[in-house]
């Protein structure tokens, strides 16, 4: 059941590997970024800033895109066919699963995993708000 | 035994949860790039770009900083004395925990929790390499 959260945090952390990747795409640093902001777009996020890097010898991609909700990332590793993807957002009003399914059809991902962590739950912050 | 790796995979990702933060440095935005660029060479990473962002209405902070080895970031809630950092490492030569004592103790945390995953799991790729 969406509408119910059973633990209240700030942000919700989506931890995405995508597997058996189409390689051409996980060496094209322009493609990436546009995915992610496309990504981004589909979750409701409103980005703020980013930072995408080509790194040597296998051309794999770093990038970055702060939101006003906090971020995504992705980094690739084409030699593996693989990309970690972070999906990481405050609030309640993100739909990062979006952001997953775009991610997930446009690198062509034969195989992929989702580990979901709350972060900055409120029942072991809320005792020091006070401070 | 650090020495000894039991899964083989692409990147390691420390993700920490700094609580009972001095408040005023979790809305500092210049000593929060400055903490986490300190953070980053006690790693023993390299830098390759970063962006920072201030939020209203409480001054929250978000960064991330690229490195050669994938990124950090920090995203902070000066309300709650709360910041959430993720040390994404890749290869076997940065020492994000280098890291880890960095932002522990620049914030002034009062409690932290530290989750590992690895990433891209080596067992789970191997078999895409050649396609």
């Amino acid at each position: 059941m969406d509408g119910v959260r059973r633990i209240e945090a700030l942000g919700k952390h989506v931890i995405l590997e995508l597997m058996d990747c189409d390689r051409a795409c996980l060496c094209d640093r322009e493609f990436l970024r546009t995915t992610l902001l496309a990504a981004c777009r589909a979750a409701g996020a409103t980005v703020m800033g980013d930072s995408f890097h080509t790194f040597t010898p296998y051309d794999g991609v770093s990038g970055v895109i702060i939101i006003a909700e906090s971020h995504l990332s992705i980094h690739t590793w084409p030699e593996y066919n693989y990309a970690a993807v972070d999906i990481f957002a405050c609030g309640n009003s993100l739909r990062p699963h979006k952001a997953v399914e775009v991610m997930v059809r446009e690198l062509r991902a034969g195989d992929h995993s989702i580990v979901e962590l709350d972060r900055g739950i409120l029942n072991s912050l809320v005792a020091h708000e006070g401070k």
